[in-house]
């Protein structure tokens, strides 16, 4: 691919190629490591969706969609009420993403699970399937939106779209398009679709709408494959056209990523999971302020004022001075370096609407500032601490918990989970549905998982 | 508003502005030839929904989403099915556009009431609304549309955007809001969420995803105002931000089309009616042949070869050479103006699978070729016939038909309404819908007009 309206000779046919890729991939031919990092994908997820679940964000979605909703077959993951398969996936794509702590594909900043996984079990509740092939399908979605983010990563990104939306969808489609066995050129026209209806904004950044936009494009990725299914057609070259995915959307394309070597080098082997619950950007400020705390005790009270050396990306996305909201405050590092230092605290719980006007928090994340470094790396901050006597502490963090190198443990993931999970339905069911959704591969019906994520009688928090 | 990423000095609040005009505006403030335009554009859009009602590509829509539906509270134009409000704004839009025979804003060439009146017609039958306040919202709807057009066009449609879809879900956000009594606060939200649902690409043109374009735009931006109503909030400034609509999906915006004289200059008043079944750049070419076979008669049969001299985007949109699909016959000129000068017609039937591979058909339209020429006005073509026995004749329009010159009269919607939509609810049905639509002004319940475009037991054609 290159610029526009010409295709040069020799263009690959990408969503052709990537269209029989995804039709011929058989489970086994998924090595078991990505097979693995493909369930940790999804109780990560899991446990965000339930966490999330009662958030605001999510009662308002539900306001507004509840009285249109088709025969009620689908769970709503933490919750009582059902919805239509369609709805079900756009709310569960809230609830997962609402807290800004589900994963994340480094390279591209795409939180893959949200757009596929939200669209996959909405649907398995209606179409049964063994989670043997869902997780075959969740990894094939995963995989091409990765792919297809890598292709149009960073100028895409750069260029103002949130790229989970704009990828996303196709990794809904390609993921439910698998699961329910379309033909090839059905997922050529799935992804044509798909194509048709990538959206999202980063400027959205800090409202209900981020979380909207997993949301959405799982609905909208699941809409392209029934949609496909049932003979409606689109163009076979929707990535690649001149005026395609690719070339409308980016001001650059990499046709290196698409699809020479697919199956051999795993995208969905790369995804990694959040130990704070806001943007990945901020994590290693978080993680430095958090050590800060645990080796100075009380006197983080002393604290004059506080300096951050980080990435560029840091300030551009999560530089909020004064968030006035919860979901703004994952947008300020301030903030979130400041309640670190206070509270010890990157949960949830850090990012509510009262904690980000808390005085005591204010008055710290008003004497912290940063600076931008193009030599630093994504994963690095260095903290540097001016206390009221005079005297100074430096932190490093070379690679934040979280980032590639330093990937959050299974024991991590199950941790994380129990406690989001707890608060929203229990700890008892929490454990119960932690337990069951590590045994995904052995289930003859995955909508079991979706089922068991509802707090019984009883067992609530 | 300029390039990325920077937000002059100065730069105004669009979308606030926008919002507080939508909000503001009574009906009493539009003008009477305004809200005349409106109501031509409402009866036209009706008389193309129920004309494309029976077309395949809603068939297929409708076996994918029908499972899906909830209450089926709002009518399928044309067709006994019923659906929830949201699916029906989708599919009534895709019946409206599939025929490509809807209305067109000639500066941009969006085709203004599918997205719009799809949203607000369907939500009507469960909100009820005065046919007069129907067309307030109709018209703010079609005008904010069409300045959000105005601001991006032509370099976001020359980059490969679809503008019915990525315009045409602002207008539906705004006529539902309009139509339901959003605060402003909500108006901007509800404008904000459309703007993260922007989508479409004119890669799609030929196959079903181009009507599916502004069917998705209606049912997403009745989406958008609905969650907006519900207290889902979204950015306040979607459209001017740095990272907001205009600058993320064009390379250049036009500041002065937003909002500074909304309310004085009206481009609600300058929507078009096609009198030919496809895209309105052919009409001249249609025009130009029609009015030859009316003066030359049988001696068609007599043609060796044509050859058009034509607007430059007559070639880029309309150039493919052997259409296959009578969708795709849409976007060949070279079979239009065959068809027209062998059976001197431009409606639907001259666009069906069947004529477009017709060997008569084919055979003169491989016999035509065009040039493209930058002096020729979008409404002018100038055609050269030579004939077999060396003798030629030239035919210039000047103005073709349907432009903004020759505007279709009433009588000519009327003939165009009855035509295509007798064919799918009988002619009796069809009068019946025509007489009624046109007293929309002083219906007490708009609702009344969905319903009485089914047609009745022993009516059908």
């Amino acid at each position: 691919m290159s610029g526009h309206h010409a295709t040069p000779p020799g263009t690959p046919q990408v969503t052709r190629d990537l269209a029989h890729w995804i039709v011929g991939l058989k489970g086994a031919d998924i090595p078991d490591a990505v097979r693995r990092e493909g369930l940790r994908t999804f109780v990560n997820w899991l446990g965000c969706a339930v966490g999330g679940a009662r958030h605001e964000t999510v009662d308002a979605a539900l306001r507004a969609v509840m009285p249109f909703s088709g025969p009620r077959a689908a769970t709503l993951l933490g919750r009582p009420e059902r919805l239509d398969a369609l709805k079900a996936a756009l709310v569960n794509g809230i609830s997962s993403h609402v807290l800004d702590y589900d994963d994340t594909h480094l390279k591209t900043i795409i939180h893959p699970a949200g757009p596929v996984a939200s669209a996959l079990l909405a649907l398995a509740e209606t179409r049964p399937m063994s989670g043997e092939d869902f997780l075959t399908a969740l990894i094939v979605g995963v995989e091409v939106e990765c792919r297809i983010g890598n292709a149009v990563y960073p100028h895409h990104y750069d260029r103002g779209w949130h790229i989970t939306g704009t990828a996303g969808v196709f990794g809904a489609a390609a993921a439910v398009g698998k699961a329910i066995g379309l033909s090839r050129q059905q997922m050529q026209w799935a992804l044509g679709i798909a194509a048709s209806q990538s959206a999202g904004l980063r400027e959205m950044f800090g409202t209900m709408t981020k979380s909207f936009h997993p949301g959405k494009s799982a609905e909208n990725g699941l809409l392209a494959a029934l949609l496909a299914e049932a003979g409606f057609d689109s163009s076979e070259r929707a990535i690649e056209a001149p005026r395609g995915f690719a070339c409308v959307i980016s001001d650059k394309q990499d046709r290196d990523e698409m699809p020479g070597d697919l199956g051999t080098r795993w995208e969905a082997e790369l995804n990694s999971y959040k130990p704070f619950a806001c943007g990945i950007v901020i994590h290693p400020a978080i993680d430095g302020c958090q050590q800060i705390r645990a080796e100075i005790g009380d006197r983080v009270t002393q604290i004059d004022r506080v300096h951050l050396t980080t990435h560029p990306l840091v300030l551009e996305l999560t530089g909020k001075r004064t968030p006035r909201t919860g979901l703004e405050g994952k947008f300020s590092v301030f903030h979130s370096a400041a309640f670190a230092l206070l509270r010890g605290d990157g949960s949830p719980t850090a990012f509510t609407d009262e904690v980000v006007t808390l005085p005591e928090i204010v008055a710290l994340r008003d004497r912290i500032d940063a600076t931008a470094d193009p030599a630093c790396h994504e994963a690095s901050v260095t903290i540097d601490v001016t206390f009221r006597d005079g005297t100074t502490l430096r932190k490093h963090v070379h690679r934040a918990i979280g980032s590639h190198d330093v990937p959050l443990t299974d024991a991590q993931i199950d941790a994380k989970f129990r406690d989001q999970a707890a608060l929203v339905i229990g700890d008892a069911a929490a454990r119960a549905l932690l337990a069951l959704a590590w045994t995904t591969p052995g289930l003859p019906d995955v909508a079991q998982v979706a089922r068991a994520s509802v707090a019984q009688a009883g067992s609530a928090p």
